[in-house]
């Protein structure tokens, strides 16, 4: 976690298979390399193995693109996805939004301080509302129009902008309108999502309203990888803060908005910390 | 909360109307009586009030019987619904289990150090298994056995004994039958349920699973009044524990006993200092 | 908490008497006004009472002011301590910084989300460093220089700012100077502090350092008022975060940052409700 | 987790080198065992590299000590220290008590659950009463008189006691004796202790009630291993529980004994499983 060394992160999925953390560790030490964490996890049911890993290769050097080339290149070799990053190249992210403001201003705030080591590229909006707030910040706003009847022109024009700007990540900072799953497949990159969660669960509209008729103790949320099935993704983290009846439907909202934007917060600082392995349906967070 | 002095705790709802609160406290102050502990809250939408008012009568004395019935007569000419209990007169409550035995432990061992006030009467299962652990703490344990066929004639059994030994208060510590909705209608008393709640919800069976093949980061329970529509009671308590990739289903299922038993104890805690108001489908919890 | 309607919020304490609450809502009864929240406590040992009621008065009108004198004068011959709010009467808030702007950042977004009824008047700090942020925000911000020799005459501009400015409460976000018992003193109005807590405590420098050494698993945060002993005053809220051997000493100390803006922003919050009543060397939080 | 496979943990630390990692899981995996979970940890200042294997080996025996004895060879030559621990094999806990008995039911009860996977084989204590409770689970219950003029004496019947017995771990459930360095050094074994933390700390007697006077938000319990230096070792386990100005003084002692025996429960449950390794003054945890 340290800013002060280049490092590579590494995270690896696969069939498990006798000797993988020998010789994946082996590779390292035989170029010269320095582990610094490494943890490992194993699906015991699906027989599935997982490892995240962080070392210092042996020459320190401003760009480590050709030791992650072969380290790439080896783990194929071993049938292991791998996913690289360079602690020297930060993620380019895109946050989208539409008229909330909470989750924006937390997200710029973290990255200012320190918190998210990312640059945050642009804010892309489909209304025009945050743009003040956005360049305050020094960041570019770009106003996306989406009606029902020119949505694949918005995400098409979208899917340009995202390709322009060569961005690494889209965070859905309460962006109120569904990523079709064409536009998923074609950006190809991780979309992250935050919604409510309540337990019960309250199906239709006016959850909020529901909760409180409910007299729920707990509100919740969860940030979760956008999928083509709504709100079904992979999920990151999942918080929840305690409400009572003398709470108003008013109250849980703003509760609900303080959860949202921690919550989300927190999943793009373990994204970009490279420590989210997605399978299947669901992730592994090496925290 | 203090065991040391004799108080009436009264619960009040009803329709608000002006100088609810100065009636009430009025009433008390002019037989001399001295307020402990009040606390208010009214539904800004459905304009009810509701109040919570624990007191000490003028004069000390074993039974406050009287000065009870005296403010049931002045509530009631109110137009207000009350509930009262003396703090000399101990709950006597009913465990009802099937094969778990965490939350009957938790239940009779809080009774024991004094965190839950009352008597725990008998434990009624519809399995033998845990008549030994009953009898080992000295409380009575009765076997009706339930099948799909005896179903009536069980409950009509269960509801003779809860009237035999005047029970108060029904607890369902992981009772794996469902009670019918004539039971709970001629038992005509609280009867408190706990179960397993997630975020997301999932329907049909094994949910433990489930929620491990989705990569839940929390698990959470939750304690309810039991009503005719099953787990949609109103809830006294919830909570929730952080799980994580490392969790076996095995691991989620014995981090979930050990946060029911919690919510459980912690809901009748309340329950039994008469701090649960219900209205509607949900409660009022003066904590 | 609904922001639609004009409403006057009263903390009161003073030693217990009989008859108490009967009076007090006897008297808004009388006069037409309408209880909306109210809650009672009695320290059982110091045989003290304490109130916050919130209610509207009969006649809406712009300025409540009359009927609040009236209260008061009444309280006054109960010899009741009283402390009245109007909700049409925002309070208004300077923020002393030095150097961290974590804490900054919150409070400002908060007041503009609606979290935080408050004016932020102006930021105060001994730094130029957030100058530019304050200003960012359309926040008047004041540089008073701070060193050991000028610390008399810089506190004493303070006190002219506050008092030009009409300032009702400080908010010390992260403000690294003690402000001197004169200085408190003078201004006699609430300061909000925070800082940093952890179990054990560690006297001397570098409590992150010696947090890290002593492998604590969670480090907190405290917000108080702030008195003439260091770090002693009243109690306003406090929380945790867990952390591990997997966090550096740069990692709690971010981690404490998060968890220090929103202790601090919950205090502030409680505080501006007038939820928040001193006494003796703590408080009654009416949450 | 699994416990239908025997496995291996081992618990090693050790000045980093090179190669660590890759020497381990190399070892394991010409011998043909199988790595199921490895968690390695470094610290960057002190320059020590921590890990946590479990593993089955290659040819499922009953016992594996003949593998534990190789590799502990094996690791000794690489300047490491190393712990190792069968599944299989259970280890024996004695639980010294006083007079309070919540965490002696909490670790009984944990034990038959399987929550703690260990045999409890005695309860010692200084005092009488609590031996109808260990005897009514069927544990044997040893009295050990402690006077002033007798604790060493006393120790040394207690160290008898221990290794008559064989056993692996003593947890300290509210065992209000300090054990001596001595004692401590003659065991030569883990001894868990338990006891309450606060934010502010509170020297002195009484704490619960300097506690209620200060009007602390929250109340802790941290578990721990048993040093020389009273309450000053290595932390395992800290959690607290929200309390309020409506909490009694014995209100926080209820509390605090509720988080007690869950912090201690769960402290024990780590170190059995082979997850806690102390270094300096502090563990790392692999939870």
């Amino acid at each position: 976690m340290s800013a002060s060394q280049n490092t590579i992160t590494a995270l690896l999925s696969g069939t498990d298979q006798p000797g993988l953390v020998a010789k994946m560790s082996g590779w390292i030490f035989e170029r010269g390399g320095n582990i610094i964490h490494a943890d490992q996890h194993r699906d015991m049911e699906a027989e599935i193995f997982f490892q995240r890993i962080e070392w210092t290769p042996a020459e320190p050097q401003d760009d480590f693109q050709a030791e992650v080339d072969a380290f790439q290149e080896f783990t194929s070799g071993l049938n292991m996805k791998v996913d690289c990053k360079l602690s020297s190249k930060k993620s380019r992210v895109a946050v989208f939004v539409s008229r909330y403001d909470h989750c924006l201003h937390e997200l710029i705030l973290g990255q200012r301080s320190g918190e998210l080591s990312c640059e945050i590229d642009c804010v892309i909006s489909n209304h025009p509302d945050m743009a003040e707030a956005a360049e305050q910040y020094g960041v570019p706003f770009i106003h996306v129009s989406v009606t029902p009847d020119t949505k694949n022109q918005a995400e098409k024009q979208q899917l340009e902008i995202l390709k322009d700007r060569n961005i690494d990540v889209v965070v859905m900072a309460r962006y109120m309108q569904i990523l079709s799953p064409e536009f998923l497949q074609a950006f190809g990159k991780p979309v992250i999502n935050i919604h409510h969660s309540f337990l019960p669960a309250f199906a239709g509209g006016k959850p909020y309203h529901q909760a409180h008729q409910r007299g729920v103790k707990l509100i919740g949320a969860t940030a979760h990888y956008a999928t083509a099935v709504l709100d079904d993704g992979p999920i990151i983290q999942q918080d929840v803060e305690r409400v009572s009846h003398r709470h108003t439907v008013e109250d849980l909202v703003v509760r609900g908005r303080m959860l949202e934007r921690r919550v989300l917060a927190q999943a793009l600082r373990w994204h970009l910390e490279n420590r989210v392995l997605v399978y299947g349906r669901k992730t592994v967070v090496f925290d």
